[in-house]
């Protein structure tokens, strides 16, 4: 016996009772409830790779014939995951695309109560500017806009850059919750220094300045750089080999993203860490609620999604939705952006995980 | 100028591009800003009422057409939003329902990790048990199973009794993060104690017990009275008559059902509230961020939903959409049960409230 | 070895380096490090009894002798822990004291930084004016006047009455954190109604008014009556009795007075608890960090406090130094008011509790 | 009229009612109220302000006569505020002291309930090992031992070096909340890296390690170094220089201690923070609830406590107790760490300030 035996027959009054409830706006649960009410996630949605081989001349393509600017907005090119019948979300509750931005472009200010961030794979040389703060963006940074702060992008340089942006724009749209203000045709402020000035009052380990004492919605810091992302990673992993519990498995050093005033996710709907497993370490099988999407950032290595493998390198994007079974096997040192909706799943007290006895 | 000023054309190696992006499941933002990010919430769902007297008279007709048991659990008719395409969906995050339960019928137990209460607007005869405590069901109370409570229904009666259910069904689906078990065939406990032992060890005003001292993510309590629930409103209205700041607005008294362990709201994805509005009171217009809606406990008035009167009474449901401008107009001492996805809303910080300057 | 291990001698160059220390206000540890930093607590004030039989003739005879006024401010008669060298102070952290207020006589309004309560163990007839709302005192009733709430008391009878004060006057003294500030020479509200607005706002079980949303800092609760108390013990007691876990420990019923806004204690620093065993019970002897005071409201049983049985009965007022290990044992039903500095304890992390193994 | 206005005379029934008093250990409040409850902190502790040059030779001549070892601990001479009668307390709640380390000596190992931190003002070659970690103590460095935390410190070097302890010890002498305990007599790591395993975990910005994600009471981070205090500081004058908001005051850069978990203060009870001031600036006058204890760090300048002006220079110690009103005036720029009670008096709702409207 399931959720879904078949309640419904060829009665006449029945027929009659639910061309009735039709007519009323009224829908009946019995008919229904195994699909409403499944006994796992079961997710639309599907894991799926993207190749940035493919990504990337597709962007290159799009910026030779689509100009960038007011009402467009953004050269921005969204993951559409297939198993959510061609809308432009990567999962469910999340937005993922690769941004492309030529030569000297600007990509005009605007704002928005998603909450939106940037991270780089490759290249350097664009600007984007958060309520006015001009903050360089190079390999390996992370970056933050969050909801309801205008920004706008501009590339300083005659290369063009390509990048990640992740939003919460299904999750946004699904619950009626978005706003949007245009700003500034032209960045506010076109200067181009090698740390933003959020980074110069917020990016001091355990430090904190005295201005502004509450504890914020969203995180403070702009970027958070490469340099120091490395280093951390760099040192869970020598500490592991010292002796020391520092690492999330073995061979599997992690960071998560936080916000300095709370400790907590950088922004209240996105979280986002950075992984890092030694050549030849595994993690161990689990299933998470809630989806989250990977960026190779360096080396060559396996998602096993499903029971299925898919060997990616640098640039691919992995969906994992939720409750997907997923494990990783690193060929190479393997370094691994990944952003999730893990802050929408714990605060509203849906998390659950269900890790493999065995591996 | 608009966000949605049209960035395609004709060009045939656009074309090709677009085709090759849909080809590698991609999606082009510059095409669709302004519908993936409206200026405001722009809703699919619409301001609708359901009347009582279409309502209890079809659960009436599938109490005698449709049995209640296994599989499809309840005989449970949903309100389906009629702009959300048939989906039975009162609003994008929120399910409600009128359920009806024949004399001496038993709707078996199960859990699940969705939300879950019940408001009573009349009738009685009819326990739930929540977690094996056999709740009594009596017009006026709401009463709790948050996620992952086992809860099944029987009437001890020869009458009929019918009542709402609210869920967040429709967001837990939509973020894929729900899990359902079955459980007992018939309730674990067929007593039908006046009080549920969930009250008696939780209910007294401003006391809580000294087992179990951790913060809970729902309430402990299984039922809210309606004499506690009347009583409140009756007081601030006696309070505002003597001069004294009690009510929400003028003539307009109110309480929220609250988690007696946190002081917030009842579950984490479902506020609830009862209002209290006199004769010829009028509430401010308004728009927030967020779905709510209501059931008319008793009394008549008009819900003035994006402009437009409707006429309501005793039973009848009433929706109102994210961000639709808003107010309510009271012929007679006008009772109101309301519940709404605030808790969402607000721990993911995209609250948002218009108040008319003038009304 | 122990921590005080002598490390002084009488060589002249140590005893001239003491000199020359206290002379320019410097103090070595090593001499005194056990004293300083013993083992476990180790507190000044010891468990003691006062009985309510030497209390009350005392106050009375104040009422005879001492006019209560501007100035005085307050008939109240602290409790000085034999310990403390004759400060009136009950434990390092607390006040307690008995009031007496005699016929038709006022005690002025102020209000000061210090939280405060009242407890009633008999009588009835005195409002406490609290911010302007007129609270009635009655056997069994716990008040409250939080940090900085203006409060005054009036007499409305022909009797005298008595009730006992809890304040954290020592630990606001300490820690030099006090204001004081006079008010009205009469009380702003000499009505004398059976509740008070608080309740009438507050008092609703799981209920609160949407007026004033945010968290509290203490209760607006300002009288938690006995009909409530006595019911959730009675309720604790015939759930055990059922068989169901509603009981802190065998034939130990108990509460903990709430600020319904947050689920947590009434004021900042102070805890209430009620508690009632039954006829032959006994807690399990244990140890908290932190003192507490317990007035018995009714019954007769045994305070063993570090190893010394002590009887008392109605009124006797108990005090349990922090680490004095303590048990209770009940002759007849047993009625317990207690209060603490738990809050303090608890919200600086140096909570621990030892609880015997055996019994 | 004053709250202290007497109350008492001659009367032979008074003395002999205030006799029995006595005699049943009671103590009334109206003969006292004033000097109980004042009007605003009157704390007995005083301003005072200890310089380097005396503190430094006497712990010098300790370090020639005291060994340093099981027992007595630490060689550690705490500052004795001369308003406090002798006891070795700074303010009622805080001890500061100056711990001097011989050439190869070995202070052993424990842990206590009480809160710790060093702060070096000068020298080097000293590590304190906590919880087995080595931590390198440099000039500038700033470092925790919170409750609980076992510890020890080595000298590695030839040379002595001599910092500064502040703890919680008096507010846990008073409240009774204190444990200790004895740890091995040597530090139970002896290696000497330049930085902590602590550091390379948690001491990255904005980053935490995926292990251990629970919010820690107290920080994970053993040692706030100088380079990154120095920075922030540096980067909040330049931001003012150019046109931004960062300073506290205008010429007064700030930083406080954070706990990277929570982004709250380092340790419950001790609040812990470094300013600069450029050269000629002044704060403005303020008082505030709680002490705070200060050393010039670098630089020359004044304290202005209750209307007295001190100069102080490098290494020189100042207690401000509370409700004092103090101002800084820089002569040079100025380097000042300081610590405060502030965690004890925010989490209790106890802080107020008052800032003078002119200055």
């Amino acid at each position: 016996m399931t959720a879904t035996e078949p309640h419904v027959d060829d009665a006449p009054e029945l027929k009659q009772l639910y061309t009735d409830f039709e007519a009323e706006h009224l829908n009946p649960l019995w008919t229904q409830l195994g699909d409403l009410m499944p006994m796992t996630p079961t997710s639309r949605a599907v894991p799926f790779v993207w190749k940035w081989s493919t990504l990337y001349p597709l962007a290159q393509r799009a910026g030779d014939l689509v100009p960038v600017g007011r009402g467009g907005e953004r050269r921005a090119i969204a993951l559409a995951n297939p198993g959510l019948g061609g809308v432009p979300y990567v999962t469910p509750t999340l937005w993922a695309a690769i941004q492309y931005l030529g030569p000297k472009e600007v990509a005009p200010e605007h704002r928005h109560a998603q909450n939106a961030f940037r991270f780089v794979v490759e290249g350097q040389g664009v600007w984007t500017v958060v309520n006015g703060d001009p903050v360089a963006m190079r390999r390996g940074d992370f970056l933050l806009t969050p909801g309801w702060h205008f920004h706008g992008h501009h590339n300083e340089t005659d290369q063009p850059m390509a990048w990640i942006d992740g939003l919460d724009i299904p999750f946004v749209h699904y619950t009626d919750t978005g706003f949007f203000e245009f700003g500034s045709e032209n960045v506010t402020d076109d200067s181009t220094p090698d740390v933003s000035r959020s980074e110069r009052l917020w990016a001091h380990p355990g430090l904190r300045p005295l201005v502004g004492l509450d504890a914020k919605t969203s995180s403070p810091i702009a970027a958070y750089r490469w340099e120091h992302t490395d280093a951390a990673l760099r040192e869970q992993l020598a500490l592991e080999d010292e002796g020391y519990a520092a690492t999330t498995e073995p061979g599997h050093a992690a960071v998560r993203y936080t916000n300095p005033t709370t400790g907590g996710d950088v922004m209240p709907t996105i979280r986002a860490e950075f992984h890092r497993l030694r050549a030849g370490a595994r993690t161990r099988p689990r299933r998470d609620v809630g989806s989250t999407v990977y960026q190779v950032f360096d080396g060559t290595g396996r998602f096993v999604l499903g029971g299925e493998a898919r060997t990616v390198s640098k640039g691919d994007m992995i969906v994992v939705p939720s409750w997907t079974e997923w494990s990783i096997e690193a060929d190479t040192e393997f370094d691994l952006f990944a952003f999730s909706d893990a802050p929408i799943v714990e605060r509203l007290h849906f998390d659950r995980t269900f890790i493999s006895e065995g591996a």
